[in-house]
């Protein structure tokens, strides 16, 4: 029995809606495996910014770090989107809580329910088969650089950053995960262009010494956006910077039918944060269409990765591939053949998961 | 009858023998149609480091300023590739070119022949009508920003940069565009992260006053990854960074069906340079195997903006098509249904091209 404290961060948009039916998910595994799990919830983004000004009140983060895991949403609002000059910003909050938590590295496993072959705009049977785990660095890159306008706020800049330290740190864990699955590494960069990238590559290539066992491929960032739709099976672990990592795990979502089912967790020094790689979708908010079972999935890795508890996390997954395979849909992930009588809510269809646990 | 001088710089791999077949059908545009084009060749990148030291030696870009034009191959070589510390690179030469003419503005027509519909990884109804034209900015960004080692060596940093005009004319450029097409525009940026981005988004949003007959939409990078692939008929004009724009030219790629049929289009302030979108590719350097289509395209596009000539450049393009109409393929665009005596080297299947003009 694991007695655990467990923090809901919803965040904006249809975060609230979705992890909404993963803390329900969470509450059922908690008793049908006889667990104690404690929950409360805090704010972030537009939401906090509305409260209290600050897209990632102390409150929060005071809350994050004495928590055993996080479950987050999402963070966004289209208010801030359309303008570039407003001074505080939803990301904010969710940049900071991964730089003061040391979220050095998120993890995305893309892999492709068997009934949803169909979902996905790519061919089925270049599809088949793909199961791919990216490595995505956190805490670096362009994101946490220096950035400002000069000339007068003519021209605007932002410095892209890679001390040594920061890639054997994710590296490591990417070469070791690479260990336990195909034995497939492949590091993504643009080291014919960036510095950046250049140090990069030397400190993978270095990695890769001490990891004879594991074949590790070089590829050009350009070169992997057109690869991983060509031939998505060719990889197996793939570990790349923070930019470079929020491209081409976006559009690795393809591969899995819809972003809808794609969850990540982002681990490193202290509490680990679970969270859909989708976002806040003010589009359909607030209107029960949307897709819980990336938060669904998410709970599923914290209760793996945070926890510890891989029956329950397969629990979960197994029940997912049920409920699919009695051809109940969300919209995102319905087709042409799809009976519209399956096509159900948010709610609806985090029922169906509930009653399979 | 138009007098022209062309100047044709293969580059490195593969570059050689598709510039070839190239050079191949501007001659026989100049006799069908009766112009006066003569030729001469310049050396760039690895072949330019291995013969002067200099991946750009200053007898070839004086030949660039004295040219009409420039149909050129690729540069790049595996040696620097997986050597992160290597001073001199092909690369360099490439960046040299595009600053020194002042090549801003980099346009790539991604539009799929009917006949190789079943050649891409993406489903054919997802395919069907997708025309899009990118405008990626070329002369900026963080290709061309500061970069360098910092603390005795351990971090390596670029700076991603942009002043308001250099977004205002390829803004423009893009704008102009959409007015003769179907007056839809996409801006692609990381507003929500990037100081860079929102300097570019505001100047977007300013040049949309001077253009309300075109409806224009601003995409996070991560999200147009994904939708590119989702729903590629949601885009017409597409303008964008110059690192965005590498990663997203080249996964739009696969909606042509390969990048062996990608041309691109480098213009700016002086003579224009017409290049594949493919790279040196030293697997394949040699055998023969190249598809050679790109760079014909590249031709045509090459006397189209440069030369005014439309009619010529309409009938390269009609040639393609019917080669394929006939069934030819090269192996990157063979698929199973395809004749294996119906596949065809670089040098056959630029032989049929030439037949047909
Ligand atoms: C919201 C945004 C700042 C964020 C990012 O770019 O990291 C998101 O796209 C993600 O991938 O988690
Ligand atoms: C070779 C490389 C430097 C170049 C780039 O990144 O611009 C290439 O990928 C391209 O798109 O022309």
């Amino acid at each position: 029995m694991a007695k655990k404290h467990i923090l809901i961060v919803p965040g904006d948009g249809i975060g609230q809606e979705v992890t909404a039916v993963g803390k329900k998910v969470l509450d059922k595994i908690a008793a049908r495996f006889n667990h104690e799990f404690t929950y409360d919830e805090a704010l972030i983004g537009h939401v906090a910014i509305e409260a209290t000004g600050d897209p990632l009140p102390a409150e929060s983060l005071e809350k994050m770090r004495n928590s055993d895991a996080v479950l987050f949403g999402a963070v966004g609002h289209p208010k801030y989107d359309n303008d570039p000059s407003a001074k505080v910003r939803p990301e904010q909050g969710l940049l900071k809580m991964r730089k003061e938590l040391g979220l050095y590295a998120n993890l995305r496993p893309i892999k492709l329910f068997d009934e949803l072959l169909g979902a996905s705009s790519i061919k089925p049977e270049i599809l088949k088969g793909a199961d791919i785990l990216f490595f995505r660095e956190l805490t670096g890159d362009i994101y946490f650089g220096e950035k400002g306008r000069k000339n007068n706020g003519d021209t605007a800049y932002d410095v892209a950053e890679y001390s040594r330290y920061e890639v054997q740190r994710i590296g490591r864990k990417a070469f070791d995960a690479a260990r336990t699955r195909r034995k497939k590494l492949v590091s993504v960069d643009k080291a014919n262009v960036l510095e950046s990238s250049r140090l990069w590559r030397e400190e993978i290539q270095k990695l890769a010494l001490e990891y004879p066992d594991v074949e590790v491929e070089y590829q050009f960032v350009d070169a992997t956006a057109m690869i991983l739709i060509k031939e998505p099976t060719r990889f197996d672990v793939v570990v790349t910077a923070n930019l470079f990592g929020d491209i081409l795990t976006d559009e690795a979502s393809q591969i899995a039918g819809s972003m809808g089912m794609l969850a990540s967790a982002s681990i490193g020094d202290g509490t680990g944060v679970y969270e859909p790689i989708h976002g806040s979708a003010h589009d359909i908010t607030g209107k029960g269409l949307a897709n819980p079972m990336a938060s669904v999935l998410s709970a599923a890795l914290l209760l793996d990765i945070s926890f510890g508890l891989k029956e329950e996390s397969e629990a979960i997954i197994s029940a997912i591939d049920q409920v699919l395979k009695k051809g109940f849909r969300t919209r995102d992930i319905a087709d042409k053949t799809t009976d519209p009588s399956m096509i159900l809510g948010t709610d609806a269809i985090g029922e169906e998961i509930l009653k399979l646990l």
